[in-house]
């Protein structure tokens, strides 16, 4: 999975029908730094993540692993909520520190 | 997925059958401050799509998902137009202002 | 999909037995203004396209959809040969022009 | 796959419960020469590893295919640790020689 | 697929169980002028590739699609041994010459 920020999101009404009540966010990936890039993805969203919250995106068929998500033509899933990221004892990130 | 606009069609009379009735839309990836970006798809339309219409583009085997394209060798689909796009509670695109 | 110029063949004699008659092609992927760009890919084809003819590439997955296709361990597949590609109501590219 | 060293862990409390009881090491990529790139990945963990050690990393479906792991949606997921990397006749990394 | 060069190898004692039995081969991707380019993948081997042979290397589910594949977590293999790579009319490489 790659680490990412959600930074927005995206609505789109009229969409094929099995994305009906998906939610889609706008995830920005952040490197090994915690510096985002310019990479994104728009995902759908298992878990309520807010407005800048570090979340675990899962690409590929991985998005559409969970129940009531395998109809839907999903690449790319917010899959957790990052407590904490931590490397080589230091932490890069804490969900708490923000708060 | 991606943020794409539609920019052109693809026309290709000699293709696999399975391809038969499938439209081509050459569809152009925006990074996320809205501007346009080198990479692009031809893609499988869903959802009747027009040129300069903001797309989202679902890659790899979400292309297959949705019934009928279970058998169609497509890796690349416009899943929903995009009515708007929000970054940090600003406006990056609104189909409504294009109009 | 991508467009692609097929520029040459490859040949393996010793290979998987589950390849065994399969044509081999070496495409160049073009970019959305039509010109050549570093990336290719060594394709299975369908459609028996020849030298400098522009193709429809899928990748991943898709290139074991049709078939015939699904125990051959491709992950690119020329699926059509183009006949036009329009941008913005401008011809980019025309098979007819070519011959 | 690719090679990476193993940095760090990403602890995500609230998660898809699918997720539940999966260890996620940050893994960075390197290159041919032994240096590491600015690509990582959030993997799930087989094999046990430890920080600094030297692993195997497969990326999409390829992490979701050993008993247990169908049913997460993994993209990412360290296969092995990697005892030696030989790179014509020149021993490029030996975990013994790291201890 | 790619075209690339086996460069060398790499060993991983420990191992999740699937994986038992499989090589691992350290193969360089090329270009399509046959100049070797930083991409690589450690890539399972099906055909018994050598040091500096060139080999077509298919990605992603495409590596577990041959008999006895289907349940190792590989997203790369060696499925053939190149005998040569012609690009407009030109060889680019023989097996032949090289020998």
């Amino acid at each position: 999975m790659q680490i990412a920020k959600v930074r927005g999101t995206v609505v789109s009404t009229y969409k094929t029908r099995s994305l009906t009540g998906t939610k889609f966010l706008l995830v920005q990936f952040m490197d090994a730094q915690g510096e985002p890039i310019p990479k994104y993805e728009v995902a759908g969203d298992l878990v309520g993540a807010g407005i800048n919250e570090w979340v675990l995106v899962s690409r590929g068929s991985a998005a559409r692993i969970d129940d009531g998500m395998e109809r839907r033509p999903l690449d790319a899933l917010v899959v957790g909520i990052i407590d904490t990221v931590t490397v080589e004892n230091n932490r890069l990130y804490s969900k708490k520190d923000e708060q």
